[in-house]
């Protein structure tokens, strides 16, 4: 079997703090795994810090540094930019990039306003009639026990959904001494708890319903108005100075809603779920069974089915981890379960593929403006008494 | 040791269906295991049918049975009268068993409408000044592992409430041929998952954090519109017949709302949640731990304390069976769990302890009106687009 | 429906302690619950001391207490006696009772040695012959989750058995100052962890597969040697006195054996186990799944159907409280758990009618002969360096 | 900050099948998120066929490919040699690069034979005192919530420990047409269960405990004895022939022994357990708690303190995934779980560490040759009646 060299897919990343390393991971390790029809490059990372991008290009594994992501875009040995920063420069950055003829991939949430969104996908739109593909970093959709869940619900396993309810709960902010980072800064986030969080568990609602949200009820909360300032504000992880500012995002989201077919929907977002550190949780509920997933057992599918017999029916606790399931075939054998960056590798592997056959990858960024026009709905139903509040289609766009 | 006979007391009970089976169990078995200050006498029972009323009293125990609630009370042997009727008799039953100068336990709701139930609680409040005793049965409230939830958090060993999430989940009626039984009529349940099983999740937040509802956005769905009339309406298990007729209630409840501390609550009730056959769930958080319970799982407590170093915190399942856990010196070694009709038992044991001491037991007839006062909060929310409603204080009684 | 007075069943109970609550709890509920052939009256009780029996037939519902078991046998309304005492009178009360013509139930163990439980076991068959019924009180046998787990693997449900993996972990001994009750004393308990709660997993091992054991390899544990001799020694609960005396049996067992097809099985009795605290935990796996119970959720029977495709199999979580499970369309709705003292209700429905219906109920005596023999086997084969030690058939009592 | 290039490591990775993928992943990863003195560089791997090691160098990551293990062992650019081979042939490997002066990692089992153990355990503590360092991968050591137990038990959380009770549970070949791959070949394998999962128990016990294992009682079970031979026996995923030969190992292991303080210990490895995928669960019970792991729920470690009050005293359910927790400052924030292979990674980074700092990395040859003599130990007893049998000291080597 003689190997002959694929073309190769050279990558340019913009950030590169936590999301930074879990996508140089995924560049990395996709090809060691998948048989992929292109040869990821980590070819350039680009930062503002001078030292510190060049620390982090040799420490992740990228073959050069950037301080301008104006150059990097404009670099030939570049075919896809891979944009990890926060939400508040996405749509300049994927905006030129897509207009520089080079694929996207930008972490989730797409923007941080609607207005922006809409532009982006307006560009994504124009870009893909180009052969420029783009897509949005929701990677949850590719926990594979998602991928199941989503797959077993298109199959109609479960019948016709009925209601969903999902909840995404931390507490790293329990801590009235935890400290104030970009993410509780509005200008910089967009939102809090609802835009961080929340967005995962409307994308996947969407996702896994194969719906999109018709309207919302909401209510956001701040439980602490004030913290103390963070010492350094770009690293994985911050510790708490001495000066005290104030947090301009919500720390939890609370949201009724109703799914394009009429099914309700209950949500919740928490960072101040004392106990639960990572709870991404969801349950589908159909007309002939349901399924639930919490990440904090990612490996795990439960699946109800009702056309079982009652004596013998129950929640089956599937382990996500056969050959036959989504991604598995790559992997260890049965039992040996996945980590959380595996979905950032699975999301490197479609991309790679989508690019490669000349399809648009999915999560779009026209999906990625549905999920920002619901947190956007929410906080506006927020703003006026909980009333509520429909979420326009984007035909509107 | 000579055993003085302990002072009688006369109970009569009104209705043997469901309700009426666990209520005998308990007052047979209360004064088995736990010393009693009254002997509780189980007098006679009331219904309408005859036949089914004598084969009742034989079955469950009851020394004679009546077809007239009415001739019950004015009997000189009853000291208490127990009402385990559909909610649209209890006010008229209560308030004349209060006239008469008997305790009253009635089961929730209350009632079927804030109207009378305010008439019911101000009837209860006259008969409190003349040592006439009422309590609501919201029987969830003496379960060993919410007893002790409540100890807990008034000890303040989760610190202040921050927040609720509260589901009270059931699938039996997610078959769409499940027969309609007087549970989906308005006329006679008053509403439908919310009122049957919404009102044990807001009676609980209630009585675990101490506080009540300040205000609520409800939204109320109905799955299935059209059922199979039920052959047999009263006893425990409805048969579907050839007939069909409407839904007149909701299937399920959705609500976000406040206490009165401000803290945020989130609640769903839904019948329709396959799989889930009795999964009331609440967790409470506060600002240093959190409690976590699901009755699914009722002989245990989960309780997070967030004071503990993060290297060893995370959820305990506390298996509530020790000698001092509530109400569990009086039952087995640890580790051998209670049931369903172990919170039957303790409320009449607390019943007649108020009785003997002269003491008002709860839930009172106030709380139960709280409850009624929040569902009907959450139905005309629902009926207006989920705006933000307030729940009145019950000093406007 | 007019009801005519159905026979009594008379009934002697013999001690009144933790077994005796359990047991008066069981004749004085079945008849409420289920429609029996016969009703159980309460008879009488015997004690030791005067006070305390009578007393306890005051607090547990007996017509009359008694001193002396042997007129109790003699009594003409007495059809059937129920042994509650420690295991070594078992042996002498059970015969004398079957002599006089009464039918008999033994709490577990049937006996402190193999020799008395052949001599009872003859005495059993002795007496059938006559229309006298015996059983012994393996109460767990009782549990629905475990009724349906052998009905499962009656039906073929998981094909041939090829394998048990057994465990009964208990922590009331963990900590060295828990006092020196009769249960660590073999003269009057025989054996420690192995024949208090060893015996149990040995029996349900032998009641699920229908087997019987061939021969075992065993090891026993004492990890405390010396403890404070109990205060009161024959309550429910014990408190520390200040003398210490020795510990005479074993805390922990642990076997290897193999039943009579040849399948493998491992079982472990401790109560020195930190944290699980009543941890009756039994696995079966045959040729095509397996069941897995265990009694701290002792509503649940999880099931592995390997006939399933893998992608969607995995253990499902039975809630076993559906009408159509043993013993269950007598109680609550579908998620309304049952608790301890089912089991002891549901063995006196069974002994019951096997009584009216002329049957010989199980476990019999011969079965618990053949428990006693397998625990006599685990004690010769630690005594003599855990060397395969075969277990006799009853053949040859 | 500027980055002076740090001193390579140069690997040679002996075969290149399932372990061989992980070991890849763990080289390559390792420096990625890891500060590490040393830049582990992969050089060359080496197997027999030509045309498949080429393909996996390509694919794994390697530079260079090789036919002959002994060429690889002369290359001046190879510093450590990583012996991934099935257990026939690593003695003769790991004895000639230890003699080359080259760092080794061999897979477990060191061996397959006490012999072969013994010879390499003496020839590693020769190359020890040149500087050369070995390691056996017994890698679930370095499975985070592992390494935490490890430290609670040595820091006393635990207290003494008392007793250990682990099973290693799989499925894989509970199917009888599973295919005969190499590991249920003797000749190749060594043994069965007992050596490729019972082994890794045995190790943690050890691990856990800081003990030895003094003694052993053994009964081994061989299910099915005849198998359809695999096609391709050295890939990951072996499918059925039609030809059938013989299964010469073991299918499942029940083990009962003492440690050398004398606690007794049970443990069971099955590759028959339905439904049970990879199932390596231990429980270690001291004198004032426990602690508890399932491999299937990885990232999680259960304690149970019996020092809290009975009243709050439960199991706790600890995410590993802290950043006090051992390696996962690397990582990612709390609640995001790590995977199978990052035990790989977290071996090689103490092993590149050891070397760099001079130091003989644990687990030690010494520590796989004991491992090996339990094993040897427990197939002796298992031929002899499951009599005791002693496990001879190291200091006899």
């Amino acid at each position: 079997m003689v190997q002959t060299p694929k073309p190769r897919l050279g990558i340019a990343m913009i950030g590169y703090a936590f999301m930074g390393r879990a996508h140089s991971h995924a560049w990395r390790t996709a090809p060691r795994f998948f048989d992929l029809p292109l040869e990821p490059e980590l070819t350039v990372v680009a930062g503002r810090s001078p030292e510190r991008v060049t620390a982090a290009a040799h420490t992740l594994g990228w073959a050069a540094a950037e301080t301008d992501w104006r150059r990097v875009i404009e670099r030939d040995d570049v075919d896809l930019v891979d944009i990890c920063t926060p939400g508040d420069s996405h749509a300049e950055i994927a905006e030129a990039a897509l207009q520089a003829g080079k694929h996207v991939l930008v972490e989730k949430p797409l923007a941080n306003s609607v207005h922006e969104a809409e532009a982006m996908t307006a560009a994504a739109r124009e870009a893909a009639s180009r052969g420029v593909r783009s897509m949005v970093g929701f990677t949850y959709r590719r926990v594979p026990a998602l991928q199941l869940a989503q797959q077993l619900i298109a199959e109609g396993r479960i019948g016709t959904v009925r209601q969903v309810r999902a909840q995404y709960l931390q507490d790293w902010l329990a801590d009235p001494d935890a400290p104030l980072t970009w993410r509780l800064d509005k200008s910089k986030a967009g939102s809090g708890a609802l835009g961080d969080i929340g967005a995962h568990i409307v994308d996947l609602t969407c996702f896994l319903t194969g719906q999109r949200f018709a309207g919302v009820s909401g209510m956001l909360q701040t439980f602490v108005h004030e913290r103390p300032v963070a010492e350094t504000a770009d690293g994985l992880r911050a510790s708490a100075g001495s000066q005290r500012g104030p947090v301009t995002v919500d720390d939890a989201a609370f949201v009724t809603g109703r799914l394009s077919s009429g099914a309700p929907v209950i949500l919740e977002a928490s960072r101040f779920a004392w106990g639960r550190k990572n709870a991404m949780r969801i349950e589908v509920t159909g007309s002939i069974g349901a399924l639930a997933f919490d990440f904090e057992d990612m490996n795990v599918l439960e699946l109800f089915d009702a056309e079982e017999p009652a004596r013998t029916a129950g929640f089956r606790r599937v382990l996500v981890t056969e050959p036959d399931h989504p991604f598995l075939e790559a992997w260890w054998p049965p039992g040996h379960g996945l980590g959380y960056e595996h979905g950032f590798t699975h999301q490197a592997v479609d991309l790679i593929r989508a690019v490669a056959n000349g399809e648009n990858p999915e999560p779009s960024f026209a999906q990625g403006l549905h999920v920002q026009r619901v947190l956007d709905a929410v906080e506006r139903s927020s703003d006026s008494g909980n009333r509520w509040t429909e979420v326009p289609s984007n035909t509107a766009v």
